[in-house]
């Protein structure tokens, strides 16, 4: 069991994975540094990963592994992998083309919370394609 | 109960907390766009923010609210706050002074896996503060 001052300080990459095996990852555009999308991996996603170069994660609704772009072919190139100081959350900085989010924005953040509103929405974003065509729906 | 389409491309407000009532959330900073961190509020955690407009976090190891800065003085002061397609993430936009991370970087991100390996970390940031200094341990 590692000790805080390894986890923290370390140099060995022991992420942690929580009581379902999985660990939250946020893929960074690497060219503009903008938050694309998050999602999870599980030990088996991270490796694939490492391996492969192209980012896989796990679904946790279809509960099995998920390259991302293998039906919309928006896949991630992953330039690098980050790691947070407990070592419990990764950031992929990736490259992509248009279009990362599944309802046809960049980014899966298109939308804010208004001014001085608790619950109402403005969008930030412009539609990048039109998912209908690319996921066949 | 809020359809697919409500949740996605709607202006409603509606964010999804798991099973233990939390949401996870990144901080950026809104001047550099630089990832700061990662962590969870739950529904009392997130009005607060909202009211008092500083960002107020869940706790999972301690149990409790907890106001980043409370006792570092790294306040986030919060001018955006986004939300992901399916709204289960958010993304907090703030403004902040240097040290976000309780290790003494300004990211909790300041580590990467090495080039060609998939247990090897290396550094990719300095140290902004002496944390044992900021919290007197």
């Amino acid at each position: 069991m590692a000790t805080k001052q390894e986890i923290e300080e370390g140099l060995e990459f022991i992420p942690k994975f929580d009581d379902n095996g999985l660990i939250p990852v946020i893929a960074l555009d690497a060219e503009t540094g903008q938050v694309l999308m998050t999602a999870y991996m599980n030990r088996a996603a991270l490796d694939l990963t490492i391996q492969t170069g192209y980012a896989t994660y796990f679904s946790r609704t279809r509960r099995k592994l998920w390259k991302k772009g293998e039906e919309s072919g928006h896949v991630q190139k992953v330039l690098q992998i980050l790691v947070d100081c407990d070592q419990d959350c990764l950031i992929l900085r990736v490259t992509v083309d248009a279009g990362q989010c599944h309802v046809g924005y960049q980014s899966c953040f298109y939308r804010a919370l208004k001014k001085n509103s608790s619950n109402e929405l403005e969008f930030i974003a412009e539609k990048v394609y039109d998912p209908h065509k690319t996921y066949k729906k």
